[in-house]
């Protein structure tokens, strides 16, 4: 359970009065969610999100928020920012830096079809044409620079082959140019669990991409080896040609790759499996109090980025 | 038939490229509204309603749009303009204004009972709640002015009887110190069309509150008056004191009306009266090209308008 702040329906019902979007009717707890606290909000007026963030610096919340709050304008199916009275995203409740958003219709697809990969695609490339208009300058805080800061204190947990990859993988990664691709906003942590699907079987349509909390500035080409790394793979983590080439298929009927993106996509669907070991090792090894229960094995994107590196040997 | 400008999937495709919310699924013409050209637009993204506006002057209709998207971001479910690529709300297709809004759920009741109108009722104070950070400066264009040039354009088609109701009417509202009274933009038109409720009968709740272009700033009072003109009467045009009080109850259980307001209310019902009269008087007698066929008879205003005019003479 990830309830790290509680909230009292009586305390709710007295935040919400800086709002403008009816009374209470019903307040719940969300289990999943290992960095925020979440609630489902009901009111006489609709229904909402509440999250109370327990990690991120109040600071750099305004990135977040604007984001999907520019997404959402542009008509990308992204949670939506309810202002207050005072027009803030922002608010405090509880001591936290707190938002509501608008809660999104549909479920995560967890076996994806060939269907529903090219939607991600369609709709990844849309997010990353609707976000090129965004101003904010939050650089991917799980970045490069961010791995290889963290790399030294989880290696004295590895064991030699795992020590050696890793440091293999980083020095690589560093001689990579990957600034010189397109670059603007990014979700950088769109998971099948992050993508909401709604409808009957057989003609599901996405109803919202949601958590954009990992969001920052990197590079287009990020964000597409993350999504393939989880949405077109089987379950050793090897790429599925199929869905890959359906969801690729569809991002590029709206933004077609440069040559340097193409020419840089074996390097970066390492980099992507990369950044997802480098976290899992950091978050299973080094957890903050009450996130062990969470911890996803690192192992998975370990074997992700040695089959990522046999893949790239073949190609070159 | 109101699809006055036709547009084909071919042009809607074309146009569709300033947007990121993805391809053209379907395309179909909407035969509700007598002022502006609607489609039902489906994207591979989501739902869309396009407008084309046939009378508003592009000047003002930035008013109308920066309102809904104020007020969509402060929660009220009111369709929610889409920016294109360029931030631009509003565009041109086939010559026309035109723009896209999000397509809410839901379908409006004829025969409200106590438990809609009270959700009307919240719903109204909600959104002048929010509505009053909005600094967009509109009068109301179908205002007492409009309706003090208007009457003697109307009064050569109106026997002696209604000349004198009407020219009584107007000098009884010309005396009248409305601007004193609470003030902000107001939908003024929240018939019973207009509002979209959804879910299992027993346990319907407002999806959307839609119709914005008769928006301007005017006292909230009129907004109520117009809202309980519609949503609380009888077949006769007689005010029904159950769903009245609904209405009125859960209204002030979000903003409580003033000691000026709760005095006005009696004239306040009778200009909501006189404005519809009015308009339907004009629209009768001098409709626009194709426009007949929509034109409302304007005789149950007018037996609104009487009815009104003796309740106050009860109360006075």
């Amino acid at each position: 359970m990830s309830v790290y702040t509680k909230v009292s329906p009586e305390e709710l019902s007295a935040w919400l009065e800086h709002y403008s979007i009816g009374a209470l009717v019903e307040l719940q707890g969300i289990a999943a969610g290992i960095e925020n606290t979440n609630y489902f909000v009901t009111t006489t007026q609709g229904r909402y999100v509440l999250t109370l963030f327990e990690r991120l610096r109040r600071d750099e919340l305004p990135f977040y928020l604007n984001l999907m709050a520019h997404l959402a304008r542009r008509g990308v199916p992204c949670p939506a920012p309810i202002a207050d009275r005072d027009n803030a995203l922002l608010g405090t409740l509880n001591g936290k830096p707190a938002t509501l958003v608008t809660r999104l219709s549909g479920t995560p697809v967890p076996d994806p079809d060939a269907s529903q990969v090219s939607q991600v695609g369609a709709m990844l490339a849309a997010m990353h044409l609707a976000a090129m208009s965004y101003d904010g300058t939050l650089e991917n805080p799980r970045g490069l620079r961010w791995q290889r800061e963290t790399a030294p204190q989880v290696m004295p947990f590895l064991d030699t082959p795992k020590r050696d990859l890793l440091a293999s993988e980083i020095a690589f990664q560093s001689a990579q140019r990957f600034e010189i691709l397109p670059r603007g906003p990014v979700h950088a942590d769109l998971f099948r669990d992050n993508v909401l699907f709604e409808g009957a079987p057989g003609s599901q349509r996405i109803g919202g991409i949601i958590d954009f909390y990992f969001a920052g500035i990197d590079s287009f080409l990020f964000d597409i080896a993350v999504t393939v790394n989880d949405w077109c793979v089987d379950a050793s983590g090897e790429i599925e040609p199929r869905r890959a080439g359906a969801l690729l298929a569809a991002y590029q009927a709206t933004r077609a790759l440069t040559p340097g993106e193409r020419a840089a996509w074996p390097a970066m669907l390492r980099a992507a499996a990369l950044r997802f070991w480098m976290s899992r090792l950091y978050d299973f090894y080094l957890p903050r109090p009450g996130e062990l229960t969470h911890a996803h094995d690192p192992e998975h994107f370990r074997r992700v980025l040695e089959l990522r590196r046999a893949n790239a040997r073949t190609l070159a």
